[in-house]
Parts: structure tokens; sequence; C-alpha cells
């Protein structure tokens, strides 16, 4: 099959690499319909040494399913399935709490000897637990919606819920990506009253406004702190989502947050260490929340609304390319020229 | 009148002092009949430099009020009244959501203007919010329970509710100090079932264990982690209370807290960044929360059980020493040879 690789910062190739097959009873083999590039894929795209390439690329996919293992039930050849970006037993303690990301059995796709998604088919780990069955006949312009359950809308949909965003709430969300994005879309659908989206892509928080932001701040660092605060009465807002994963988003959030509030990141952490003490969280008693979200908890959750057309968080894909064309997917990504890439086969 | 001041790091004097006097109508003057030696005093008497000094030392207190300012009402000369570390209006938003600690109009003793407890007497700002009246017939024995409720428990109980700790639930508190002991004592009041003590000290562990400890762990760093999985099956436990102060111990909290869990903290962070990246909290989805406790929110609901005697929180006072033994007080708390020393006039 051809398959995405990334050898080193800025080196994106499409080859051919071997076939995926089961290799455990639990395994299955989905096709893959949609893959799409992520905003953490730009991550190793900037640092990635060649010693540590190549990597197979891409964890976001919906498909059909191919071939199963002979513990996987529930499944079929044929089927239409979504899967979270981390797959997971679905049966443990901590997949019964609701985080499927520290699944014993689980692990993440493109990583530790499971393919990547940006490629022609895939080898699913506990398939029977990941995958979820979406219905065989549903309209192809649903399917851009239904492949943000994979991630994007989901890790959203983690920062608003692990912030317990409610009715009335103030939310300030870092980030104009798409998972800040769709964050905007999560509080607003969790009740939030005041949604501050800062981000300075216009094209973007036009996008933000659309899903349900009441404000956009462009500005940043100590003069987008100071524009939260003069919108919110001089305290901030009572929850902080971070959808970026740099240090001075997460500076912004320690400046954007009302005294006892919360900030919840999605944006996975580029820094170990970060201020927490007196003079940050500390002192006004902020709580500091989220980490990598387990979406398989959210998927059913969030499924009907897309299914039948009320929400619509497929809008941030705003470029259709095919697997061949996946290098161009991520320039065009890192560039800014696009919010996010759809793969087509 | 006389008053504890620390000019130096290791140098705490008892001299005379200017009476307080009523400076603002919102304050009070209270004579103080029983004062302490905080954990939290140990870390300028470690620190505190000659440039730095003197400070007047103190912040928990109960006596008898001694004249209010016209501003103040619900309170008279000679009422018993108890106050919590940080002053505060009890009235803004901050304080009807239970955050006394981010009152604008607050503040904390022994800072900014505002004296010391350690004294003979004590001006009160914002005194009809600060001020919780007791009965004055109370019973003199109950006077150091009573104290408590001006720092230790209810910072104990602030570290279990900020992590809410509910029936069933398992807890580790890190630190056999006062604080740590009255944590032990508010997670079991909260319902926790499984209450691992991180401490060394086998007499504060035994008043641990009467407090409701379950189970005593003495080791620290790894092999202290170690035995909290060993304990938990592998995981850790879902609460982790943390009630010393020093990155070690938030290492341990790192290391004992289970995916999914929360780490709380009261002990005030002797250090500013700290580990909250991919490897530590982000990961396993952990959330850190805590601060300086609020305990004014929490004094009228710990109150009943300190004076009906079910709860006995003052056996964390092991040492009484007069005012003018303070320095005393402070040599015998550093060497550890007191938990916590009671002052009296």
């Amino acid at each position: 099959m051809r398959a995405t690789f990334l050898y080193e910062a800025g080196d994106v190739r499409v080859q051919d690499a071997p076939d995926p097959v089961v290799e455990q009873p639990t395994d299955a083999i989905v096709r893959v319909l949609r893959s799409c590039v992520c905003g953490s894929d730009l991550h190793p795209y900037h640092s990635l040494t060649a010693a540590d390439g190549p990597v197979p690329m891409g964890h976001e996919f919906l498909g059909t399913v191919e071939e199963t293992g002979s513990e996987v039930s529930g499944l079929q050849r044929g089927d239409l399935v979504v899967a979270p970006f981390a797959f997971a037993d679905n049966t443990c303690e901590f997949c019964r709490a609701g985080l499927h990301t520290s699944c014993p059995a689980g692990g993440f796709f493109a990583a530790a000897g499971v393919g990547g998604a940006q490629a022609e088919a895939i080898r699913v780990p506990q398939a029977q637990g990941t995958l979820v069955k979406l219905p065989n006949d549903v309209d192809e312009a649903l399917l851009p919606s239904l492949l943000t359950l994979a991630d994007v809308y989901g890790t959203g949909y983690h920062a608003a819920h692990r912030a317990q965003v409610e009715p009335g709430d103030s939310v300030t969300v870092i980030g104009d990506g798409a998972v800040g994005l769709l964050t905007v879309l999560s509080a607003g659908q969790l009740g939030a009253e005041r949604i501050i989206l800062m981000g300075r892509h216009q094209e973007r928080t036009d996008l933000g406004r659309y899903f349900g932001a009441t404000d956009v701040i462009a500005e940043r660092g100590d003069e987008g702190i100071a524009r939260v605060r003069d919108l919110t009465g001089g305290h901030g807002t009572r929850a902080v989502l971070e959808a970026v994963g740099h240090m001075p988003a997460y500076e912004m959030a320690v400046g954007a947050v009302r005294p006892g509030g919360v900030i919840s990141r999605v944006g996975v952490p580029q820094y170990e260490d970060a201020p927490v003490g007196f003079g940050s969280l500390f002192g006004p008693n902020v709580t500091l929340t989220g980490g990598p979200a387990p979406v398989r908890a959210y998927i059913e959750k969030l499924l009907p609304a897309v299914l039948d057309g009320t929400r619509d968080p497929g809008r941030v894909f705003d470029r259709t390319l095919t697997l061949e064309q996946t290098p161009d997917g991520y320039r065009a990504m890192d560039r800014r020229e696009a919010l996010k890439v759809l793969l087509t086969p």
C-alpha cells in the first residue's frame, strides 16, 4: 500500500509500505476512506531529527473494516467505522472511567509499532473497543464532520468538559487552530454564555464566531491578557481552554483566568516545566487540568448531532487533497495557508 | 504591648510594640487569647534576610473583641472570636464563591501593614466579614481545637475539598505536619475510604492514624512512590493532598497520583516552576489544584463538631508556651521536637 512517513523535519514522503495485517486476535484492518493532517503533526514536522526518522504519520481516520481478528466481535467486513486517535480496550477500569488514553492495553496510532492513518489502510489494535460503527449509508457530505470525532472535535470537547463548563459560564479559548475552534463549539454546546476566542487569523476567527465565539481578541501576550481582563470586569474568565501547547499560550492562560478558575489544556505541551507557584496558579487557587483527550469516551455523545446536521465541525477542513498530495498538505498547514487538510484515497 | 518579630533567619524576638488601634472604620482590635506557630512561619525563619526584617509574625489567633470601628456591626466588646488567617469582607463575588483569599478588600495578617498574631493584641481589617463569633462560655479545653479553625484545620479541609474527595475515595496525604494530619482528618470527614499518610515521624503518623489514616508510608522519593503504588494495584490514589510545599513533595505527588486523578496542594510552594508537561501531569490527565485556603468559607461548617467534641483537631498542639517564650516555640518546631506550639498570653 501507499503510506506517509516523516523522515526528518520538513521531509514528508508518501511511499510504498507493506500492507497491514492482523497481528493480534484483537486487531482489525481498516481501509482508510478519509484521513487528515493534525496540528500536532506539525510538532515533529518542525523538530524530528533524521536519526529519529522515518516515522509513520497520521492518527485520524474513518474507513471500512476489511478484516478482523478472531477475538473481534460486533464488527464485519464492510462496516463504516471511525476511530479515536488512541486505541483502547473500552472495558478496563480507566476506560470505564472515561479515560481511554490511560488504558493499559491501549496506545496511539502512528507510534510504537502501529502504523499511521495517512495511508491506504491501517491496523487497529483493540479493534472492538476502539472502532465505532457509523451508518453504512451515511451521506458522503457528512464524512468530514464525522472524521473530526477521531480527534479535533473530541479534543475540543475534552477541554471544555474537563473545565466543567456549564450554562452561563465565561470562557476564554486560546488558539484558532481546528482544536481551538471546536473547543469554542464545545464550550457553547455545554452552555457557556461568553466565549472569548484568542486568535489572529481572521478567516479562522470568523469560523470561530460561527461556532459560537462572542468576542475575538487578536492581541497576544500581556496585551491579550489585558484585553480579556477589560472584557471581564478586570478578573478574567472562569475557564481558560488552551489549545496551542506552547509556553506563551500557557502564560496567557495564567494571565486570563479568574481567581479560583480553571485552565484546561489540550494543546500538547511543548515544554515540561512551567510556572505553578504562588505567583501563578497557587496564590489565586487556579486549577490546571486537561491532557490527551480520551475521545473514545465522547464519540457516541457527539455523534447524533453530527449525523442529523445540527453541528458541522467538519467546517474546519478548508482544503482537500489526495493521499499522494499529503506533503503539500503539511506545507499548506505549516504556512497557515490551510486550517486543516482532509485527505482522500 | 508585646509582639513577636522575625529579624532574620533564626532570630525571633518578642519586644515592645505600639498597641494596635482602629485605623479604618471597618477595623476591630482583638485581644489575643490563644495564638500559635505555623509550619509556614518556618519558611521565613529559614530564609529571611536581615535586609528584609524585622517583620511581624503570626496569623492564627482567637481572642476577645476590644474595640470596633464605626462600620463594624454584629460584634461587641468582649465577644470571643476566631479569625481566618486571611481577612476578607465576606460580601464580594469572590467571598460569595468561597474564595476569601482572593477578596479584593482582603489580605493576610502579619503582612502589608497589618500586625502579627503572636502578640498581645491585633488589628483586624474587615472585621465584620472576618471574625466569627464563638460561644462566650466555651470550655477552655476546646480553645486549641477552635484555634485550628484559623488555619490548619481549614487548610487541611481545603486540600480535601478542592480534590473533591467523596465517599469511598482513595487518597494519599503527603506531610505529617499539623496541616497534613488535619488533611487526613478532613479526607476522612468527606468519606475517603483509604487514606495513605506519607510521613516519617512516628509520633505524628500515630496521630495521623488516630485522625483516620489507614496506611502510613515512611519512605520518600521513588521508594515512597513505589510503596503507594504497591498499596493501590500499581496505579496510585485518585487524590494526592500535598501539605508540604517543597519540590520533592510535588514530585512524590506526581508519582503517587492515579491517571485522571487530582493533586491538591496546600503546602505553600517554595518553588515557582514545576513539571506539568506530557511526562508528568498532561499525559495522564492529572489535575493540579489547591492554593491558600479560604478558611473563612469553612469555619461555620467545621465549628459544630469541634464545639460538641466530635472532632478534636486541637490534638496537633503538643506544646504550650507563653508569648514571651515564642522564640523557643520556633526552635522546637524547627528541630521537630514539637509538632505545633500553642501560645498563651
